[in-house]
């Protein structure tokens, strides 16, 4: 099993077997709506039978393409934003860490990510970091006309095409997006660069496991067999009747959501990690953030943050609850030695390993949660090796799909992400939005 | 003016100045019990006048350290948790961005930061980083038994005494910790390294403008007479009236949490203020998150996160309120150009520069998080420099302070902390824990 799901520390909070039954129908239902079709935003499936049921040649292709990566550059770009970067980051550094360029093996490139930003200095430093070495692109957008990558892409075509000319950076470029439309496919088949899919059916946030997120993966030495072998394992597991532990977690975060918690903390306690909760954050926060519902997804990276926020989990405002991800072996292991003087303290863990140190701290800090009133479900998982992500990734899709028919939401849109988007191209003076420019400049100058 | 406060996106959700004024005796009360040091927590209120009353020969030591570390070592290894590097890490951040290793200008060592977590995966990532280069230590620890520091600072003492023998590490090692007495101040004086004072009355939340964390900032290259200088002319700035807008600012955290908001975001629009959102967080819910009280203080970078949370911000459960810290301008600019094909559709922004559309993102939010039902306040600055990473850290601890006491909370403890750590010490088998470790040991077995 790829995760063991621990209730411990819900008790006080939850009778979880009884309260789990008693909502039976519901969970039964809701993932019945998620697996038949049936439900509010069913075209956006196609990730539910990704894992056994991808373009086995474009997977051959997002291979070689990540080959000649390798052989042809020093560092790659990846432009792209929510979606279209989040998964890929969060699966290097679950499996090589936060420092993965620094201790990367020779012949993988260093990987930077682009335009998910609209700050000059940060694509300046990008620049300056290519400095003169060889780099490739891999601009992700189903659109092609999204700002933040866009911006970014004109920067770093430019670049490229004044170092290596046009047919040079033909070479260098690879676009991600949409199979027929779309500026950024005019322009990737007027300019011959090789490109991969954004699938119809599979939104940005459950987009990891098609190009979007395969091929910065591959790029970056990462087994992507490996991933899609661990996402298929999860399909597979959480299959099968309608309380396995997929529904089970779905459910226990509605259920807690009931009784008053209105955020739900995802905690790690391995550095690498930081970036899977940047992940889960859009999953969950875009998927059922709506119509005035939802639990607010956000995380915590342990035991750094046991050290800031943990006060406040400890004994502040009970309105929280915590899913912790525990991964039992590290990636590398260090034993604490003896030391002679024993000045700090720490000879009582002589011969103990730093990841015994991290377990001691994990369950201990697990029962001071639960007795300060912060109630706690917890996953384990062996590893974190890209088998594993591709099982973590599989699971919480399953999960906020039925998460959010429980809660009567569509969890496949994203309406509101357009708010914003509209109200700055009115202001940026972008041509079909003049009524609502005038709008908002008669109101901003108004109320200022 | 350091910071402007603006106050537009509140409409519709506080009669500002009326509710204001209401409230005006409490804000002075509680302005008053922490000026005149008669509140609880009151013997650590040495933050308060920090800023014009420090050590200058130790300031003056600081830089010289500094120099020195930059001559002697091209990696400067920082060894803290929480306090102990949350502030320095947002200082080098905020002044030179998220790349600032890579990007450091000759003469400037890389600057990594390690004892803040327990993963031996991290550690022995930071010891491949150093490689065979020339590296220095800067451990930070008031006591110098902190388990995450303390492993770190073990492991590293080794590495640096087996690369340069004992003589060579003393004159690479430097202590920031008490000033007479714990672990670290022993080993410290039995070895012979320079050490720099954490004041007594300054808690660790409150500490980034003394050694602690001036010596990492000034090592970076970061002119930390500016940073002092900034914190003078906020301390100067907030010292008049009741009613200053540092004042205001505590005030309308509070008037907000009465109006059932629960969560106050930090939002940014520059990658490089993403751990000032972290120090943020420690300051507020370390402070606030007591006694089952509290508004849960998180952070968001935008537009990066418009694209991931922005979905809940905007049209989720009303919970939330904003404080966006705006910056008027980049580090470094880019002006969007013309292209010939104007695939992407970008060519209205032609002439333009990248932060005229950071902007334009920033004044829509504002309008479409207002419209969504959520409250946003804003706070602008000029530029990201060193005054006015100073400025920001005293108005943050000054409302900080004020609005503590506003909530009838003791801001200047941390009881909460320590729970988890007693929990981990009883598991790990620490003397002095047998009983609560047969307890502990007794109640998972149970529970499990």
């Amino acid at each position: 099993m790829g995760i063991k799901l621990k209730l411990t520390g819900l008790r006080r909070f939850v009778r979880t077997e009884a309260e789990i039954a008693d909502y039976t129908a519901q969970v039964a239902a809701a993932q019945d709506t998620l697996v038949s079709g049936t439900g509010a935003g069913n075209d956006f499936l196609g990730w539910l039978n990704l894992p056994v049921d991808y373009d086995r040649d474009e997977f051959a292709r997002i291979k070689q393409a990540a080959k000649k990566i390798q052989q042809i550059c020093d560092v790659l770009i990846v432009i792209g934003i929510g979606g279209s970067y989040l998964g890929a980051r969060a699966a290097i550094e679950f499996v090589n860490g936060q420092f993965y360029n620094q201790v990367r093996p020779e012949g993988i490139p260093e990987v930077y990510f682009a335009g998910n930003n609209i700050s000059s200095s940060y694509l300046n430093d990008i620049i300056k970091m290519i400095g003169d070495r060889d780099f490739c692109i891999n601009i992700i957008s189903k659109s092609g006309t999204t700002t933040e990558p866009a911006i970014a892409f004109r920067e770093l075509k430019k670049l490229c095409e004044s170092k290596y000319g046009k047919e040079g950076a033909r070479e260098r470029i690879f676009a991600t997006t949409d199979k027929e439309r779309g500026a950024l496919k005019k322009l990737a088949d007027d300019e011959g660069y090789e490109t991969f899919i954004v699938p119809d059916d599979i939104g940005g946030r459950f987009s990891v496991l098609t190009p979007v997120g395969l091929l910065p993966m591959a790029a970056a030495g990462l087994d992507i067999d490996a991933v899609m072998a661990g996402a298929a394992a999860s399909r597979e597991e959480y299959s099968h009747g309608s309380l396995h532990d997929c529904a089970r977690y779905a459910a226990l975060r509605n259920l807690l959501l009931f009784k008053g918690k209105s955020m739900e903390i995802m905690v790690n306690y391995e550095p690498s990690l930081v970036m899977l909760g940047e992940w889960l954050k859009q999953l969950f926060d875009e998927s059922e953030g709506k119509d005035h519902k939802g639990l607010f997804v956000t995380s915590a990276n342990f035991s750094t943050d046991l050290h800031s926020i943990g006060q406040f989990i400890q004994d502040g405002s009970r309105i929280m609850f915590e899913t912790v991800l525990w991964v039992k072996e590290p990636r590398s292991e260090i034993t604490i030695e003896h030391t002679e003087e024993d000045i700090d303290g720490l000879n009582y863990l002589a011969g103990q390993t730093v990841q015994h140190v991290n377990q001691k701290a994990y369950e201990g800090t697990l029962i001071a949660h639960m007795d300060g009133g912060t109630p706690n479900i917890i996953l384990e998982i062996d590893r974190t090796d890209a088998w594993h992500f591709g099982y973590l990734v599989y699971f919480f899709e399953k999960a906020c799909g039925i998460s959010g028919y429980l809660l009567g939401v569509n969890p496949f849109n994203q309406p509101g992400v357009e708010d914003y988007k509209k109200n700055m191209f009115a202001l940026l003076g972008r041509s079909g939005f003049e009524e609502r420019r005038k709008y908002l400049e008669a109101r901003v100058k108004l109320e200022d």
